[in-house]
């Protein structure tokens, strides 16, 4: 079968043939038709400090995807040949404490499709049973394709309530886009975005949002505690792991606000405390993957009533050989979400 | 009437008298019988940056009391002449956003008595009639002079639930302290508590803790992950502001577990946001103040029946015109919590 | 001045005058320019049995308006001569423990203007500054005057979360239907009504409704589990008090769903705990009031973003002479929201 | 194999013998050691009304319990014969929304032990793997028997937080009575018991109740308003299923108080909506079984720290051949918690 590999440990992604895998009992082999490309994804082409340290190649990459199943391992029930399926990327243990109290995203046993075992950049991957997700007829194959990052959102959004609130998201890469049409769909008043790369910028205002914010032009929190709220935003979404993002961000939240983290850092951050966290007494949260399955049920029905507004997004699809056309896009900033199309 | 003054603006209090206050319209005059000196009131002793910042002397100090009532303003009604009484020193704007939903203690025009007003290390003070809170006879004066710091730990313990979960106490000044029969009372199973200096540390275990962590000897995560938990703690209450404490609580912190943080960290602090908060799901809360007045409710309920828990910080008393005894026991962190007789 | 007066312990209202009133200390003289007519007071207007276990007549009615400020008494600050406000109805005693914790929506002590003390229409009326509620200038006077009511449905609305979920809402009155646009504000994605009276379902409609059902004509249970969702709806509203109408919305909530009761049953009312709130996991909320002043907030919140949504309910507006009107197309159901143009 | 069985539809249940069972893929066969006897297994024996409609004869009943891994099917990892295991009777689909959001507990597709198929009355039973439980080695076999009922209690009084709060249980049967040491555990600060049975009432009282109400004796509302606090408790446990206790239970309830309803009425029961949840702003909770396994961790941490507080409910242990004895015992009321023991 075709598939994109990291094959040695340099820069860049190969395209090359495997062997199709089978299912073993309790897992189901998927014949991919659609995948869409993450920053994880250029992370790991571009080989960079945190590739280096976690995968072990070769490896098939590539963890967004929708398919169709071809067949069933021994013991699968409930699915059937031909059925259109999603899979949740992160292959939980199921047997630690946080798997077995509904907290399968933060499972410290977890292995990525991707990133610890082979993805779905291929024409055929395995998953279990367990993690596959059947898709709903009334969802359109490339909205199929991205339940992963458009996850991402819905559970950072969904982390504190949005509703007859204003939010700030700082980063407007696919998955801070996506959150702003799912912040509306869940009742946000005012949207503010923060994002310097002009492409993005835009399609954020294409997107719904009522600000969009240059924070190399003007700082964000003088911009929220003039034009917004002289107390500032009830919630503040950070999606860039920017530095100052981050900083700018914390200092435009109001009195007992929420700060939902979902952005990276690369590296260790100093924020003021005293001023932005604790004398406000606000509030701030980490995030992690999706939850399963509650995310996903979220996301199913948010395509399903309000999928075409996230349409800007998806700015280009191409064959899985014109990868290299995807990958530099990306690395340029001019893309939001790109669909490779593989079978 | 003898009073406790910054005079001027260098270190040091005196001892010395001024005119007895008069209670205006809603307001109340209070014969102080017991206060206690806090930790902020040494910061002002010390005229360090903060204070220099902050406070425009002539001024009297004190935030901490228990009174009775001498006289009543216009129009105050439901308190009568001898009345035993404490009061919130966060005097309100009222107004205010956050003062109209119940979060008057992140109101932005507050003022502090003992900081931004006259305060209580006084013969008499005048507070707002809302301000009062009159003590239950059950609840003896040396408890009921110290209802503001109890009210800081109060605040804390119940701004996540410790109950059945293992909490870890980092600092073991008088707030902390009180943190340890506090949390103990509200149903913490396990309670560890890191604190370098020995007189506190030993004070910790009279107090209840199960552990007693030298952060100078013992790094608090590995005895964490080693002793408690592999997974962590269920709850951090961050009561040291020290940049080392404060990371190696939120190290400690098991998945999907809960920071509360009430120790101010004097300068911007940086921490791994990656590793100990997004990946695991933490929750980070600020705490500023005492909730008004559910705290006060809780704490009453709580030195009704368990006060006798908290005697152990009581460690010094003496008359107002020691004070600088207890000051100098404060620097040099050998005692609990120090209460100063006035009346 | 014109008021509109409950003279004596029998049916009906008289328009005569009465008094102008002079504002004490802490109060503020209103000159109402707008009321709107509630069920209360037809309730009132009806001398039904709750109104007389609970009014002593003589009395002035009515208790939702916008007017302007008059007068000032002796110690009101923050308020001019001329301001347009409006003011909650609920005068709460400020001193008992749920005053003191933020719950005044509750206290026990309440006195409602118009049922225990002389309400709104009336040239003018005197209310503690406490109460009053300054109108943002985006605001027109109609809808500024229906603070009340709709503050109702906002408490209900968000008493839960309904961003993203399917609400039923049970009984299409004034506040019934304000509901609909404020619930679809806060990202409810369906929203059913049940409304036997066919000029409120099409208001419903008009309002946006997804599905009105007639309960005379079908079973709401039935057309939920298969129209809208198998495992049935998210959240129930219950604004009617009506016995089968509450027992079907119970029968029609999703395992875990919410039920927020709003509407008051005229007597006690039995339902199948086994089966409709205990096997399914469900969770009941009772809603009294408005909360003092987060609701408020987020009513002018609303009602500056998403004012105009709220039209089609106000049906009828009349001078405060053609009362009898009012409270005749009230009595038969034939319309939304009345106001009376008073000064 | 010995075991206890429904053989006909008819009171009584017979010991007998029946085929040791054989694990498939993905099971355990369990060694059973104790059981514990449940108010099922006695309405059950009694062969009532619901026992009449639920169950298909012949069925071997029973479902709390402690064994030992006996064999391991298919595929079944991570456990060890002669491991010591107890098992969540509620065997869920794992496909339906509530499976895969972590709501197992309300899995609309479940089948029980001992009620929808064979149960732990018995030498042997099969468990699907996902439903074991290990023991940990600190907790006696008796406590590890009853992880069901004990984790009913513990799912109802983890419902609402009551650290720090007064909380009435109405019922004192045997998971009533587990409920006293673990709301103390959790922080309870004064707990009320509300049982008519004196022998039950007396285990109340050893268990640590602060005060017994014979509710046929004294109202249990006038004695709460009088005796703990005029504004009422702030939590109501219902474990009764008793109509006037779960009236007297909501009547005795603070505004904004929370009841848990764990108790199962037999017939639909009528309250008074309007003053007991609407006005005062109640919040009422249905639970069903255990959480998976949120629920489990709970109790083996409460097991192992504070274990040894529930001895006084186990009041009788004694051979399965005994069981006319036990159950005898139950329908007459003279016990707490009765443990079969097998092998």
């Amino acid at each position: 079968m075709r598939c994109l590999k990291k094959e040695s440990p340099a820069e860049g992604l190969v395209l090359t043939t495997a062997r199709k895998p089978r299912p073993k009992a309790g897992e189901v082999l998927i014949r991919v038709t659609h995948a869409g490309i993450c920053g994880t994804d250029v992370h790991i082409y571009n080989w960079d400090k945190w590739s280096q340290g976690r995968l072990r190649p070769p490896l098939i990459t590539g963890h967004e995807f929708v398919g169709r199943v071809e067949a069933l391992g021994d013991g699968v029930e409930g699915l059937h040949i031909d059925q259109r399926v999603s899979a949740e990327g992160h292959i939980t243990c199921g047997h630690c404490q946080y798997c077995r109290t509904g907290q399968g995203h933060i499972c410290q046993n977890v292995k990525i499709i991707g990133v610890d075992c082979d993805g779905c950049f291929a024409e055929y991957l395995v998953m279990p049973q367990s993690n596959v997700w059947p898709v709903d007829s009334r969802i359109p194959d490339e909205h199929a394709a991205i339940f992963d990052p458009l996850g991402n959102a819905m559970h950072t959004v969904t982390s504190e309530s949005v509703a007859g609130k204003s939010v700030l998201i700082v980063g407007a890469g696919a998955i801070g886009l996506f959150a702003i049409p799912i912040a509306r769909s869940m009742g946000a008043q005012t949207i503010i975005v923060a994002e310097p790369n002009a492409f993005r910028g835009d399609l954020a205002k294409t997107l719904g949002a009522d600000i969009v914010i240059n924070p190399m032009k003007n700082k964000i929190s003088e911009v929220i505690h003039r034009d917004v709220d002289q107390n500032g935003v009830d919630v503040m979404l950070e999606m860039s792991g920017h530095p100052e993002g981050f900083r700018e961000g914390l200092r435009s939240l109001r009195g007992a606000g929420t700060a939902v983290l979902l952005g990276i850092p690369s590296e260790p951050l100093a924020i003021d405390w005293s001023n932005d966290v604790i004398f406000k007494a606000a509030r701030i949260i980490g995030v992690n993957g999706r939850r399963m399955f509650d995310t996903w049920y979220q996301s199913q029905r948010f395509l399903i009533s309000h999928g075409s507004t996230i349409d800007p997004v998806l700015t280009h699809r191409m064959d899985l050989s014109k990868y290299e056309d995807g990958f530099a896009l990306l690395r340029a900033g001019n893309a939001g979400k790109i669909i490779l199309q593989i079978a």
